[in-house]
């Protein structure tokens, strides 16, 4: 049934992304509440709740993804608090931004940094740098 | 030392990619040979053997982030290789890329399917689809 | 109810993309069955079902931001058919694809144009092409 | 003649994009006028005077166009106001971002929200969303 | 006069892409003939007849720009021709595309490497691959 | 040896980026310090000092595809002046921008010529705007 659906969806982003997403979907009351409530049922009710991935995994993916596209800076921001939220350390955080230079580049890599810093420090979050292995 | 970089890398790539990177390595012999040492000692010597992540996260990460660009079909298909040979499961590459439709779309999830369709037949892999949860 | 949400969305992609559809949906179903079931449920049972724009706009829409996304021939494929299966004539759809020119350039728009006549090649469509203006 | 392409281009694009259109032209004027001068004799010269579609249909495709290709907001508003100039209802503007979600995903049609609320906002402009079909 | 900007742009088209460019006009023929003559006339006749850089630097922006967007391949492919064409010798061809390694990844540059060997085979040219510098 | 790519790695960045270069690894200090070094050791280390393009053609490259990325406002901020510390005239600058036109449309453009007008004012540089040729 769609209410459950939407209910269901409702707690997982309370679950993930706690103040951050509840502000997305109170910012499109006004000018489109179905945008809301398609985040809500379909992002969250549909996918976030399915199985064969932690809410840690499903966390990672969005933020690489969100990084790789570029220009999503206050989605990162969210799903930066949101991969927090559900206990990835900032150290892991930071380690997948390296892992996507290859891939996408420094200038991307350094703009979800930039995002990752900011929301770090909203937390008074340190982040121990992993160290590169000595050759 | 450059030598030790090359060579920790080299062995760091015949292990996550196996053949399909030793073919990337030597289609570059003849027009750009420093781009295939660059692969090897920046991608697989410095970044794939960092510590902080599991090999099979990294790989999780590469082929997410080369889903979302959109037109690197044959390094999705390298690594998605990859990712089986790190020894992940089809059915959480399948379940990755459904992760990515609410922040990317259909069609670039689509053409990831696609190539991962192509990977699994080539290895003979059948793919036990999760269900979605009741609601 | 998921049921009909379903049902709806699977009369309205075979109302809009016809074989083409199907054809994307089917070849889902090993592999991927429920991105199959979102596309229905979602893209066509949420979206596509809205009051609000015609479904001659929607394929409009549809088109232009595929080709825009880049790299997404396969999907602006089956749509372009479903733009003509909705009632869209191949001019207009030419000419919407030369209105992206100033804001996409013109590489992104020549691949949608060989896309384009691809499709009306299939159908024995011929275009008679709009006339620029007189200066 | 080129002065005649220039004058039908400026008289265009003055009818659209009114105000804002025409600060883009003069921002232009120490640093590139060139720019300016293509833009006026071949975007709204050449594109936007052509045939085939109305300016209504032109706007819609420019503002799905600049949603999907992401980090366009300057060139977003401007067109959504282009679009709300030549008629476009702001329900409209909403109900095509929507129709985005599923092929570009949440985060870039968000981006182009957050603008049109800034236009519709700045024009004293309420939506009366569209409501989702009943099931 | 509208004429001698087609004429002169259509001399620039040759002395640059020479076949390759007539046989994408040609293409465009039947579907969209305004598109071709808006390739000749404003990114031939107007931008690649500028002052300010020569035709190599010109053909060295615009393989990088194309090799940077992605998807573009079949383009890159008649602007590496180009850039042949106007002298820049294949050499320098392979070091423009590892430069946007940094900035755009490795598997936009081996897509553009792949385009470019493709091209120097049919062109019977052989690459004299640079050193990198020792340390 | 490694410290040998560090430093001469370092040597380059001051030379061509200055102090630009250096507030963008400083502020890696604390989150990130691996991936300034990344930037140092491979992308001015390893890439810039490649021989076979001078530094002025490196800096264009760049620049071009940071703008046609898009959403890389800071990198190509600084790389707009790393460009004119290597001697490349703003004339040129803006130049290149306008070349890009055609292949990424006018937004992407707009959005480099925002940036380069930025800088210039910072440095007190006014242009000499190209004439378009007469016909």
């Amino acid at each position: 049934m769609e209410t459950k659906r939407y209910e269901s969806g409702a707690a997982r982003l309370a679950e993930i992304d706690g103040e951050g997403g509840k502000r997305v979907i109170d910012s499109l009351r006004e000018i489109a509440p179905d945008l809301g409530k398609y985040i809500i049922e379909f992002a969250f009710g549909d996918i976030y709740r399915r199985e064969g991935l932690s809410l840690w995994e499903r966390e990672l993916i969005t933020i690489v993804s969100l990084l790789t596209a570029g220009g999503c800076e206050p989605q990162l921001e969210v799903h930066i608090n949101g991969a927090l939220n559900v206990g990835m350390p900032p150290e892991k955080i930071v380690e997948a931004f390296l892992q996507c230079v290859p891939y996408t580049g420094f200038p991307r890599v350094l703009n979800g940094i930039v995002t990752a810093k900011k929301v770090f420090d909203s937390r008074n979050l340190s982040v121990k740098p992993q160290k590169s292995p000595e050759i």
